[in-house]
């Protein structure tokens, strides 16, 4: 499909050289270049074609790069870098090798804070511009946050700490899709419907043809521009009451609205507030009339449209987990479920649906999730957190503080754990197994295989203190679930192949792996089964008939699983040579994860390959 | 003194057997009593006189411990324990073996919801409230919450959740005293201050006296009072914005207000938020006067009042960060200073005095703290971030996804790490090396004593990349700062002794006791100065001429710099045993910084008799 308007933007200089009626048809092919190519790479289509306009009017009226637009969560940025000079690259997205799916300052001077995690915006645009502020020059940082990301704690701090800074120039723009991946909930969401219900929306449309269009000198048409957006507030929102002048709702789709309010907007000093209305997958009839099923998607016919997935006949790990839930939830009246607004990517749609009084979104808000689960745990409840590995380092301190320093029994059901493929660095659940094992009073368990899996959230629910299930993304080996449950003993492994020379232990994802390099080097193998507490008794007896011992887990090999191990080993009479192996101490990028294991050395040949370096003699 | 009212108190139903008028005379008693215990013992004081009459108005109305009271932060709690048994314990409050000075679900049943770190109580006080409903029973859920943990992003996503809640018993009662630890900031701060300015205030007093008085039937009681305590609102309060229903503020020490406001507030359904104005301090002149003085003390003569410390000469590692941080911003225009609400705590208030343009107080928002950070360091800036080991637990994922994965040069100033003292287990920095140990990109230094503190704060503004410099609370060896500031070589530890056979690998606050035991065994001992990167040269090298080495270091031995030594070693031809010692598995209570150290064997003694143990050929 030709691009012929599109073709003529490198970079957002020469959108600003366009005539503002031009950017129309910008519009049209942006969005169509979106729908064609992320339909050929996956990735993020939604959000992205519900801020086609948005970024358009944000790079034509502001001085992109010197003015700095933050991205809250990141995955609506396709169309800025498509506007940025990456318009290429974007064959690639989220490949290997390829452009990140999100905005990352080592790829463009125009990505000026990198961000995936929700609600980070308003801090770090209030820091760029404080820091203008202080270097004295009049560049405007602006921060573009959804309305679920609004829910999160991190975005109010920034909010009450913005509010009370001089001299700032800070706009916030809500872009308010009533959306975040899940449904959105709380009484936020209430408060943004109040403001956009009715006349207010409409008659803010009508005020901004009317008011905006004109041009009278600066000062004098700021206050004018005051006077009148402010007509279109209700007054009394949250947001004026932190400190913010708060103008909206506007349509987030109409330039001739966009673009004079930006345009005034830039005029006015301290931190401003924009309320933009928006539409996931605007434009694109298919993912408007299903937005989550077109949130994240895999290549698909964009003319066809997603087709239902012929499954490759295995369960993923999250499905194992929702479908264990509700088993659960049927013996147990006192299970209950917890998600920080993740009931698709946790497996909780059907749970939500049998026991919708059993299942508690609580909006993007995961510290919040921890401790009431904590005050639920108070009760005699059980409750069970799903959260993904990287969510889960939101709720650090709760998780300390509030469960596991009380010793209450919460079960965390832990999703992405390990690399989780295209959205590389920040989604990774790469830590967690180290944050976690130096907590007390926590079991910690990661199963092999998807039947470990169940067994294991079983054996959490039954176990009287906190526990972590961390499993990957994705299915495993495809083993099938047994119905019927039964719990694990606490702290026991096994040994699942018996060799010589050479012991493999194994932790979670990676047993398959280990089964593989025991074949080939007639190596026993075991599956640890718990990070926490450690199969002492095995390690010792592994150590008395072997002569080198390897750990293999999908986590840092910095204090993860193997260096406990390795504490074992060293309160033994005799202690053999041990390799660590897991992920390296650095960053790692996107791609698929097979692709990504073989770099960092964890799928078979990469193992063989460590064992060889570490221990030639058996070669 | 004699205290023959408080004497007839020995659970809240005793005093829920007084007639009203009777009450006065035990907040009188309560009082006193803890001025006088307090001053034996130290501990809280200010925010323990604050809540005098409010302690006893709650237990008095809520039928405790069925309704569960939640005290956020919790250091408010002293007049509750004095009024649920634990009058006789207050001798040994906070002191080794005694009661903790913070509420624990394992010393009271009153004690619904351990407490310290700030603004969890709305959260866990939903869970409660959710739980009592699903039960089907009556009981009511109190969180109390004072107007500096409201700034934290949690109490925000439980005020969102709990907004959008139906049929729940839960009461969240703002404490509002102007006055966190620090002196309160940010645009809550404000809406506050205009919530309780003149008329509003002062008509809701009088409101309060009369139209709660009267006892009619419930049904239409309630009615009643909603209508007329409606009266005091200011409406599109912040409060109401979320869902609940806001009432105040009144007077926090007039028990004729607060009984019955409690009284009908109890009959009332859904989430009800009632402001109660307090004064930190209140009935004790000297505190009134100086509350932050008087927030934490040690023991003193009441009568007297704190006199200035006499100093035992040697500075506080937070006296040598804030006067490196002032010669810092002298010579380095970029350097600013971000604290979370803990200017007095974290050395800054000369600082904040002498560079107030570049002194940012964000609240108690930690999360916001780092991004913020984050933000400024794109800019060009260099911020340093002073902050508690224990609360950088809450800002976990920030430190990750915005500061390393994008090497930005922000300080860490981690004060109060390894053991704390008479605060106790929600207090301790037991975790922070392990949590960070896993992070790419970052430097994390420990110093052994004070110059090294802060010639390691200067390497760490120097290194261009993310920097941590984690120290212990109070005083080190004596060793005063030199003035130069002269930067470490990153990576590099150094040899303090040489001996044989026996090699001592301190950490930070370590090495004094490193030294003793290495002069007993005439062992070497190294000051390992960095945790990350560690200086495998020396490794090698102490690996090579030993056979023994022990890792020391005030951090949970799971996860932390033992566990690399630990790898290091395997990756040597030849390993000598390792000894790792550091904090046990479990979580550690209060006491003073010696004991707790003697307990866990850090000291001198259990460091030798550790050795002892591992390697008795020595002997």
């Amino acid at each position: 499909m030709p691009y012929p308007n599109l073709d003529r933007i490198a970079s957002p200089a020469d959108l600003r050289a366009l005539e503002r009626r031009e950017l129309g048809s910008i519009a049209e092919e942006l969005r169509a270049f979106l729908i064609e190519s992320v339909s050929k790479t996956g990735g993020h289509l939604s959000s992205n074609l519900g801020t086609v306009e948005l970024t358009i009017a944000l790079h034509y009226v502001f001085d992109t790069p010197a003015d700095r637009i933050v991205w809250d969560v990141g995955h609506q940025t396709y169309g800025h870098k498509i506007l940025t000079g990456r318009r290429e690259a974007m064959s690639g997205l989220r490949h290997w090798g390829g452009i990140s799916g999100f905005p990352r300052r080592c790829e463009s001077e125009y990505d000026t804070f990198g961000t995936a995690h929700s609600s980070t915006s308003i801090s770090a645009a209030l820091g760029m511009a404080v820091a203008a502020r202080d270097r004295g020059d009049d560049t405007h940082a602006i921060a573009v946050i959804g309305d679920g990301a609004m829910s999160a704690g991190m975005a109010f701090e920034a909010l009450n700490n913005a509010g009370d800074m001089e001299g700032i120039n800070l706009l916030v723009i809500l872009n308010d899709n009533e959306m975040s991946i899940s449904p959105p909930v709380g009484a936020l969401t209430k408060i943004l419907a109040r403001l956009m219900s009715g006349s207010t929306y409409n008659a803010a449309r009508r005020v901004g043809e009317r008011v905006l269009g004109v041009a009278p000198p600066v000062a004098d048409f700021a206050r004018k521009v005051e006077e009148h957006v402010k007509g279109m507030i209700t007054p009394g929102t949250l947001f004026e009451e932190f400190g913010f002048r708060y103008y909206g709702p506007i349509d987030g789709h109409d330039l001739d609205t966009l673009i004079p309010t930006l345009q005034n907007l830039k005029k006015l000093k301290g931190p401003q507030f924009l309320h933009v209305i928006t539409r996931k997958g605007q434009g694109y009839k298919l993912a408007e009339a299903d937005p989550i099923l077109y949130h994240g998607v895999s290549k698909f016919d964009h003319t066809a449209g997603i087709q239902p997935a012929k499954g490759s006949g295995k369960l993923t790990y999250t499905q194992v987990f929702g479908d264990w839930l509700c088993d659960m939830a049927a013996r147990d009246p006192n299970v209950v479920a917890i998600t920080p607004a993740m009931r698709e990517g946790s497996g909780l749609v059907r749970f939500a649906q049998e026991y919708p009084d059993r299942y508690y979104d609580v909006g993007i808000a995961e510290q919040h999730a921890l401790t009431f689960a904590a005050g639920l745990a108070c009760e005699g409840l059980k409750p069970v957190v799903a959260i993904y590995s990287t969510f889960l380092q939101r709720a650090y301190d709760q998780l300390i503080h509030d469960i596991a320093l009380q010793n209450l029994p919460v079960v965390l059901a832990i999703d992405r754990g390990g690399l989780v493929g295209a959205d590389g660095a920040t989604h990774h659940g790469a830590f967690d197994l180290s944050y976690l094992a130096c907590l007390p009073n926590l079991v910690i368990m990661a199963p092999a295989d998807e039947n470990e899996c169940r067994q294991m959230l079983y054996t959490a629910v039954r176990h009287d203190g906190p526990t972590a299930v961390r499993y990957p993304r994705g299915s495993g080996s495809g083993v099938v679930p047994e119905r019927e449950m039964t719990a694990l003993p606490i702290g026991k492994g096994e040994v699942r192949r018996k060799g010589s020379k050479i012991a493999l232990l194994a932790f979670g994802s990676m047993l398959g792996v280990a089964l593989e390099v025991g074949e080939a080097l007639d190596a026993t193998v075991a599956n640890m089964r718990f990070i926490k507490p450690l199969d002492e008794a095995l390690i010792a007896q592994l150590a008395s008939q072997h002569e080198l011992l390897v750990t293999l887990e999908e986590n840092a090999v910095i204090g993860g699983a193997g260096s406990e191990v390795s504490r074992v080993l060293d309160a033994l009479p005799r202690r053999p040579r041990l390799l660590r192996l897991g992920l390296p101490d650095r960053f790692i990028d996107h791609g698929d994860q097979a692709q990504l294991l073989a770099s960092v050395g964890l799928n078979t040949a990469g193992v063989l390959s460590a064992i060889e370096s570490a221990y030639p003699s058996n070669s």
